[in-house]
């Protein structure tokens, strides 16, 4: 490894095809991705789910710079084994349970082939109608399944769009709003406009807030407790919005969650959304890891009261097998996000955009350019079909119920919140330390820091050995850790083993702190 | 077609795969998928370039609603040839002169099939280290492939990051330019800041201006002429900031262009950025479109005064055969950008992140989530070595070159600006018109109306033809016909044939209107 030298470029006896483009050469090439891609899956459970390499360890690995000489596809790949993978943190083992999954599939990498290979810049209708066009029926297809009210979709004079992530859904549909409010209070007022969400909701509403210019004075973020189970409660958020209005100030957005990063919590859509039509606040919902399981009957309720929202989005690429990025993303008014984004240069003039009949994304997106997303939702929504669809997501929140079953019924764990989705928020428990030790409870158990640190450590101890990926959230105080499920190849079997892993550490982590508070030497 | 019956959904005969992921079905599917697209290359000549289908094609020949059984890939591929293919405008055919190349390869396409078959969330470095490394590892490679000042790179305290597109570079480094700016002058003074461009500067700065709370006001679009071949004059740009800064405005930002969009016109970056330094304004230098030629010693001088930006951007999916989406932007200071953007949840928190000895690319972009873009650009350049990139990036200037040739020495046609790189615009003169007729030329020579209203019948009539694709601008009131180079499947052949196809396109568009202006119908 590192033994390769670039420096001192010489003439490489590997003879460069023609076009890059070649359809031979493709064919050959392609073919043989396809093979590594297909051992990669093969192999992946032999991997450390979570990559164990140091901060610079590529740097040494790789030339100084890029070569001057075309180098053969068989070198490279062998260069991804060694190099990359290494350093990659495995989303796609069924053993990532860390954050939220990244879940692909095989439709997913073959509706991103066929967008690849097309290599379209969808920036307008003319431009390629068909990934318009595709892309406003399986919007409508997708909101139907998930039933969200016809006024989200273009049959009912909303309308879907693509966009990569739910941070940019955020950031355009908060433009749209702040624009709305603006153009009654004039643009000179930007400072007066307030936004609203609770301490749950994900940083990408902060980044975006911040990114459209609201003052961050004016970025309010309302206190949730464990007593609504860390949702946002509608009599605080009015009392807010009360006390801004008192202020001169003009509230002009809310972002409430369903499934927030955290613990999954649901924001209450219908009653916050009796709250804020009282002051023409826009209402965007992001559910960005939970609504695609709304696509279930017995879920659907979870997104009960979108109706009175003004956008929803969801991330396909998060729990709907449809590869990074692809956030789906619904408004009531496409006129207000068009009114915000458009901009209408001379050289993208053409007789379709002037006739108005037709759709240009190019405005309900912040880039100008954009990828023919849509061919990769429609491959999901095809190879699968519903209710393939609904059995595997299913399958995924029977799965948490039974990582959830076989933690909780160790004593020395605790549930932490109730499970609403995929997501077990669990830790070991104050009394699993206290119980018969010589350490007095109050010093356990005032702060957290103590077990806190004890389950800081014992995520730590899971993840070095490479075994299971989880991750960590801090909610009421408490150091809790997440396991979701969700990777596409995860079965039964990865969830048994999961649990025995977490109560094999466990087991070692507390037999050392025990140790150590006999010794007296509890930090 | 159409004939697809999905409304009542009846159980089906394919038997569906048991995992999504399965490795021995991802093998069959992609590689019928490989040989799908592959042939689509052979057979790309066969389509027209632009599509001809009308508004709402798709619908009807869609079901109305997703299917609720699995379909096989043999069917959709059958849909995908007959529904969709009619409706794409073909960017990689080779006969594609419209806007900018979006030129795919080989090496691109298997770093994108790389990319979504890992299908990692490269947030930060700990969600995947490789991703983040070799992104940084790759941005040094192509800086100094460049010849950037060492201030933009990692190795000089600077630093590169792939962004989506253009419209993502510029938002990011203008939200950084004019926190910055606010720190000093306090957020309340947001109405205050003035940004800067020409009226050839992209739309994109435009919208990133809007969308980053610019007031519209605000947005100071600096005229260009001819005499400077469209290129923005300090001179101008001194003044118009001397009169903002005398109104108490604050200039926190200029967007210079390599290579505009209408005519590859050069702002003189050198002369710019000495304005700008007396006033603390940010320059960010688009080269999106140039920038790749930039890697020839020839054409590096187009950026030359580079140095004096504060960050620079090119889209190495335009016409550095990197696949949709791929924006390479440096900035000298990422601390500026990294405050501007970065958000720091608990539930992201970790080790590397705390040890400040990782890069963290989610700090440095709108969104959270990221693709791993750098694997496409790594293979691009190590599966074609700078030299043969080169090569190919010249051989289409010669194309250019060539078209250029052949048009001009057609005395119906002029050249309208001269030709920077490998875009030609062009247009039937006013001469090719007058000549002889019994038109007054006054009346032909005017207000261009009437020479444009030809011009613009040329280009639906060579683009109806389905033979070649070229889109349009105007300038200095001239409908201007734009022949732009880069398809990577584009040979000499292709030339000589687009250059016919506007000649006999032209033959009989000027025999028609100089039949109607004998008959005294000249609207």
């Amino acid at each position: 490894m590192g033994d390769l030298n670039f420096d001192h470029p010489l003439q490489s006896n590997y003879s460069p095809v023609e076009s890059l483009l070649d359809p031979m050469e493709f064919r050959r090439q392609a073919q043989m991705m396809v093979d590594f891609i297909a051992d990669y899956y093969e192999n992946i459970e032999k991997y450390s789910v979570v990559s164990q390499v140091q901060p610079g360890y590529l740097k040494p690995l790789l030339p100084k710079s890029a070569p001057y000489y075309p180098e053969p596809i068989e070198t490279i790949l062998k260069d991804v084994q060694h190099y990359i993978v290494p350093g990659l943190t495995h989303w796609q083992n069924p053993n990532y349970f860390a954050y939220f999954p990244s879940s692909g599939s095989i439709a997913g990498f073959l509706g991103e082939m066929l967008a690849t290979g097309f290599n379209i810049v969808g920036f307008n209708w003319m431009s390629s109608p068909a990934a318009t066009e595709l892309e406003s029926i399986v919007m409508d297809w997708l909101g139907e399944i998930l039933c969200l009210p016809k006024s989200f979709l273009f049959s009912g004079n909303g309308g879907g769009v693509l966009q990569g992530t739910t941070c940019e859904a955020i950031l355009c549909t908060l433009v749209a709003a702040r624009d709305q409010m603006l153009s009654r209070i004039g643009k000179e007022n930007i400072g007066k406009l307030v936004v609203y969400c609770s301490d749950q909701t994900h940083s990408a509403f902060q980044k975006a807030s911040l990114i459209a210019g609201i003052h961050p004075n004016n970025f309010r973020v309302i206190k949730t407790t464990s007593s609504t189970s860390f949702a946002l409660s509608p009599r605080s958020l009015r009392s807010t919005i009360c006390s801004d209005i008192q202020q001169g100030l003009v509230p002009a957005y809310l972002c409430a969650t369903v499934g927030t990063t955290s613990t999954t919590a649901v924001d209450p859509l219908g009653p916050l959304c009796d709250v804020t039509k009282d002051y023409g606040i826009w209402v965007h919902v992001d559910a960005a890891y939970a609504g695609s399981i709304c696509i279930c009957p017995e879920f659907r309720h979870f997104i009960d009261g979108v109706e009175g929202a003004n956008s929803f989005s969801f991330s396909a690429h998060k729990w709907f097998f449809t590869t990074l990025d692809c956030c789906c993303l619904w408004v009531k008014d496409p006129s207000a996000l068009i009114k915000a984004l458009s901009t209408n240069p001379e050289y993208l003039r053409n007789k379709a955009t002037d006739s108005k009949q037709v759709v240009d994304y190019k405005d309900w997106q912040i880039a100008l350019s954009r990828r023919f997303r849509a061919m990769k939702l429609w491959l999901v929504l095809r190879s699968y079909g519903v209710e393939k669809l609904r059995n595997i997501l299913r399958s995924h929140v029977e799965m948490a119920k039974l990582f959830e079953e076989l933690i909780a019924t160790d004593k020395r764990f605790e549930i932490v919140v109730p499970r609403n989705f995929a997501l077990v928020c669990f830790r070991v428990s104050p009394s699993a330390i206290s119980e018969g030790k010589t350490i007095p409870s109050s010093e356990l158990l005032g702060d957290n820091k103590y077990i806190n640190d004890i389950n800081k450590k014992l995520l730590e101890s899971i993840n070095a050995s490479g075994r299971s990926y989880m991750t960590h959230t801090v909610i009421d105080g408490m150091f809790v850790l997440r396991c979701a499920i969700g990777a596409t190849l995860t079965e039964e079997p990865h969830i048994i083993m999961a649990s025995e892993v977490v109560k094999q550490h466990a087991d070692a982590i507390l037999n050392m702190s025990t140790l150590m508070i006999y010794m007296g030497r509890v930090d």
